[in-house]
């Protein structure tokens, strides 16, 4: 949660007018993501979030990431646009980093969230899975099974620095979840992080999905299963509440639906996902130092959620 | 640079409401000062900056600060002012922690001054002395004269660390202003950290003057000599450019005027202001780790501007 490049307002003002977003008024950075630096801009022609997009982005990948919110805007899900500049690029260089201008979305990141709240995030995801069928750029997930094995390895000993015993733990669902993963169900481009922070809502409808910085091509399903062990948990991975995991999947169904296969291996595709943020939160965790100003998310919180799952 | 309070949005919402702004309508961290914790905010009555004090401002300053602002704004200075709760009280304490909600000013930080710029500084700051003729709570200055051989002391040995001989420069610049300083000046309330981020402008006008939490009861002129230093060089210290600090000083006098004992005393305010902030930049640098995320300001830009006035 920083600001990591400052841009001086002289400059912004120059990025925001190439965007064709006006005269700009008021910028200030904002604590959003840990990925990239974001300022929340005020311009003449209305509000917007600027990105610069740092290390951890492959500028690459920038071209799928932005045309994915404009097709899924295009096909009515909420989801905030990239503003394009004249040339009709979506992002500008500056200073040897990619800059893009999205637009600005009102709503509230939901803490505790209401089964009817969980109900109208289950059928927005569907929504995105409904016009993500006809986007056509697809991106591999680097976070998928096949990657599993050598992130647990890279973690390798430090995972009992953690808690004892993690690392056999951790060995066991890999060699588990690789002889059970259902590869061969229907595969998508999905948003694969839909946790609360990138829902906005405003009351019970949700106002804009954003930070599809992990979206990928991948086994549908596990973009649900992801979003159900996300939602339906107290931070801490205790207290799992049936009515939002309920909810969840009957706002998708609503607006998408399961295949009975789906449903099936519903349980092991949780337990990827919770296997997933587990291993990506014990890296971080191992290799961020204790004092730093940014929240150590706590890897266990997976694990206990992934027991949940692997006890059904 | 960071928010170090995370409040859930169903709490923020009830603080809103208890701030008479009515509905909360979206909320981000914003990366602002390094005291605490800011929230740009908006509701249905409008647009505010939400902050919540964390350790470095003691809550029993808050009543100074903010009346001061209040006062300010309403003797026709470029101040956003406090929002009071219907019971009159400016703050609302969670969690054991102080809130409050502030005006929001539009307006950027600029990099690279203007001597119009600079101009309209000095007189904004010129009509903040002007009321703060009326305004009658006072606060000592923690970060002056008196204090200034007890924190190069605190630093100690380690300020050869930053630079071999700051150690003596800075033990030698402490007995030549405390056998130089004008301590029977005019005294006021001042400002004491007007830098160009405190400082929101709309073109060439001052839309606001803010962050006010180092505000205090010192020497008038020093508020001046500080923002002539803080303004009239490059981000390192080098390149001071006397058609800012004349600018700055010429609309200042404009407004308000220095008398003449100010005026033969302003290159001893000005490094005294120098001082100031290379011992605090030189402090958080000693007690900041190299790799925390964030920005660790550059003391010796400040050695620099020390001996441009020196050498007066």
């Amino acid at each position: 949660m920083a600001v990591y490049t400052h841009i001086p307002s002289e400059e912004m003002a120059e990025l925001v007018r190439a965007f064709g977003a006006g005269k700009l008024l008021s910028a200030k950075g904002i604590a959003e993501g840990v990925e990239n630096s974001n300022y929340l801009v005020d311009a003449t022609h209305g509000r917007f979030i600027l990105t610069v997009y740092e290390k951890r982005v492959d500028a690459n990948d920038l071209p799928f990431f932005l045309s994915l919110i404009d097709h899924l805007a295009d096909n009515g899900c909420p989801v905030p646009r990239a503003r394009h500049t004249q040339g009709g690029g979506a992002t500008i260089n500056w200073r040897g980093k990619s800059i893009a201008l999205i637009e600005f979305a009102e709503g509230l990141s939901v803490s505790h969230p209401t089964p009817s709240q969980a109900r109208a995030v289950g059928a927005a995801l569907g929504q995105v899975h409904k016009a993500a069928a006809s986007f056509t750029m697809s991106r591999p997930n680097s976070l998928g099974p096949e990657g599993w094995f050598d992130l647990a390895e890279r973690c390798g000993e430090d995972l009992d620095a953690i808690q004892i015993g993690l690392r056999e733990r951790i060995a066991k669902e890999c060699t588990f979840l690789n002889r059970h993963w259902p590869a061969d169900l229907p595969r998508s481009v999905i948003h694969a992080d839909l946790f609360p922070d990138n829902v906005l809502m405003i009351g019970n409808s949700v106002s804009a999905l954003i930070d599809f910085y992990f979206a990928c091509t991948e086994v549908r399903a596990w973009d649900v299963a992801i979003t159900h062990a996300a939602w339906s948990f107290q931070n801490d991975g205790t207290g799992f509440d049936p009515s939002i995991g309920d909810a969840i999947l009957a706002g998708y169904k609503k607006e998408f639906g399961l295949t009975r296969e789906e449903q099936e291996n519903f349980s092991i595709l949780a337990r990827g996902a919770c296997l997933r943020f587990l291993l990506t939160r014990a890296w971080d965790w191992l290799n961020t130092p204790a004092d730093a100003l940014v929240t150590r998310k706590d890897p266990l919180a997976f694990l206990r959620r992934l027991e949940h799952y692997a006890a059904q």
